[in-house]
């Protein structure tokens, strides 16, 4: 699947700029809103922003490398709590509620029958991914379902008339897949990648550690299976193989929902961890997409900051979430209102009768 | 006046986070979301806690120091933003319409006649501080009027059904104000606690520390007419003495409002620098009003940061906002209100079916 993605026209910058210092206040108080304001105004090439019927993408899929005991929460917890979302009583639905968002819950890999569940839309590609530690998680075919997946769910929203979008997850150990993207993606050392997930202890850590080493080191020598040893000196795996291989079906359904928005200019609201490293695969397989993204939270997870570093990411919020579901991009959106609300609704020095101050 | 502040009952706590660690979800997976539900069960003394009315206590006047040439930004806007604010062009006006707020600006002090100004709430003390280099700021009785005024404001609010208040002030030179009760309250250097306001450049802020180094001395001294010379071995400033002598009228009752909300068991946003030196003053003279407040925004102003350590405060955001007017707290408001709704909207593990997990 190719995607049509363009970096916005830099020409409106100028104005916009322009625009945001002549509002009523000294040059630049209102920091990080006036930055905000201007992404947006160069994303929808207006200096009017606008924002339309804001959705939610939350995909579910269960991973294979959770047999290897690396998440401190059962499998069926995925499950659970999708049928949870259902009814309302998750912190993606509190949120969504507040914020007014659209969410649709997307089945694309858990490990369970939720064909019976109506709310669930049901783009299940698998029971879960294969154990990685052993064999690729996925599928070269299994990989464009579930990117196809993602894609079809951001033109949807496009389609309902969303120019905003927030992404989230749910899928126990998934903080396992997104530590190796980020590893092998950003090429940062394993160690500063793994972390605790959902709540696990120092010798957890280690031994997540541990399996996680060993699936790279099966990965590189072509020991687990997928017959394809990488020689450092020779050839190195692709993205796409890197992708293929410890992928999660919910990260490579973000994936395909983030650059399927990024190609109809929506802005993408992106969460804590697992998003991020779902915003750097983007970033790696199309450099265009980051225009049309918003960090929205650090997380608690340890390799975060530096992930978000290593992609000159500033989030907007700090609180110390470490829920996923998207729930740290939700609770940015008003932010991200305010910047557009500034701009469309501030006095401007050449209206108004005050002195220009600074 | 005396404000009658009793510390919220501790009883209610361990209930309270029970109930936060049962929700669906991770526990401390919420991060400081859980943290500030905790706080507001607290205050409200219920496992449901709800946010009423949110009011916007938006106070203006003018400082005598502003004729030092401590501030960029000239006299005149004070009363012309007051002005602009009733047109509903401010910053301030945009976040309230956002977030709901109802806003009440109020001139305690402003250099200029607004009084036909059916829209600003008239509470004036005088036209202004006197320039605290010289001479008090105010005498005991204008402190007295400006700090009722405040608790005026705050008790309004709280008849009108609110139980949350957000703070603001607009007053050019406030900033040195400030920064002399953060130097002299909280006793750290005043190197520490200047900064460039509006946007001094580097000689401007050392101008603005010349002049409030000075300002001190002659008030430590007595050497300012009035006639009271301060000998650190023998007798030191009063808490009071120093509020009144640096202190604007908008902060002062930004300091009336506070302390009657507390008494109120209203929650209180604390906006940033200036509304942080405000909660300083506040907290001396009556260490439980902390109980009530929620630190929303560390500003730019260089001083922030060591100010808000000093007060063991942990500000929600961190967006390089240095408008004033209470942009800040008014950002941070949605958070709060998420922190509200978490408690009271997600689904706990007796009452669904999701294993607890970690």
């Amino acid at each position: 699947m190719i995607f049509n993605i363009t970096q916005p026209d830099d020409a409106i910058k100028k104005a916009a700029i322009d625009k945001i210092d002549n509002l009523n206040k000294p040059k630049g108080s209102l920091g990080r809103l006036e930055t905000l304001a201007l992404q947006i105004c160069q994303i929808q090439q207006t200096l009017s922003p606008s924002l339309h019927h804001p959705c939610h993408l939350l995909f579910g899929a269960d991973h294979g490398i959770e047999r290897e005991k690396v998440s401190p929460s059962p499998r069926e917890v995925t499950w659970q709590q999708m049928i949870n979302f259902t009814h309302g009583k998750g912190g993606v639905n509190v949120l969504c509620r507040q914020h007014g968002f659209d969410l649709k819950i997307i089945d694309v890999g858990v490990d369970h029958d939720l064909s019976s569940c109506k709310d669930i839309i049901n783009r299940k590609v698998a029971l879960g991914t294969a154990n990685f530690l052993y064999v690729p998680a996925m599928t070269c075919e299994q990989y464009e379902q579930a990117l196809a997946a993602g894609a079809e769910m951001a033109d949807a929203c496009h389609r309902e008339g969303s120019n905003i979008i927030a992404i989230g997850e749910m899928g126990v150990a998934n903080t396992s897949a997104a530590s190796v993207w980020m590893s092998l993606l950003a090429n940062i050392p394993l160690e500063a990648c793994v972390g605790a997930g959902s709540g696990l202890g120092s010798s957890g850590i280690r031994h997540k550690y541990e399996i996680l080493s060993k699936a790279i080191y099966n990965f590189m020598s072509g020991s687990d299976g997928a017959g394809k040893p990488y020689h450092p000196s020779h050839n190195k795996p692709s993205p796409e193989d890197i992708i293929h291989h410890f992928g999660g079906f919910e990260m490579v359904a973000a994936l395909g929902a983030m650059l399927k928005a990024a190609e109809q200019h929506t802005i993408i609201l992106v969460d804590g961890f697992i998003m991020t490293a779902c915003a750097l695969a983007a970033k790696v397989l199309y450099p265009s997409v980051s225009s049309y993204m918003i960090f929205c939270h650090r997380g608690d997870e340890s390799g975060h900051r530096r992930l978000l570093e290593s992609m000159d990411a500033r989030p907007l919020l700090d609180l110390g979430l470490r829920l996923g579901e998207g729930t740290g991009a939700l609770c940015a959106f008003p932010l991200v209102d305010s910047a557009v609300r500034i701009v469309n609704e501030m006095g401007c020095f050449s209206e108004t009768h005050v002195t220009k101050y600074f």
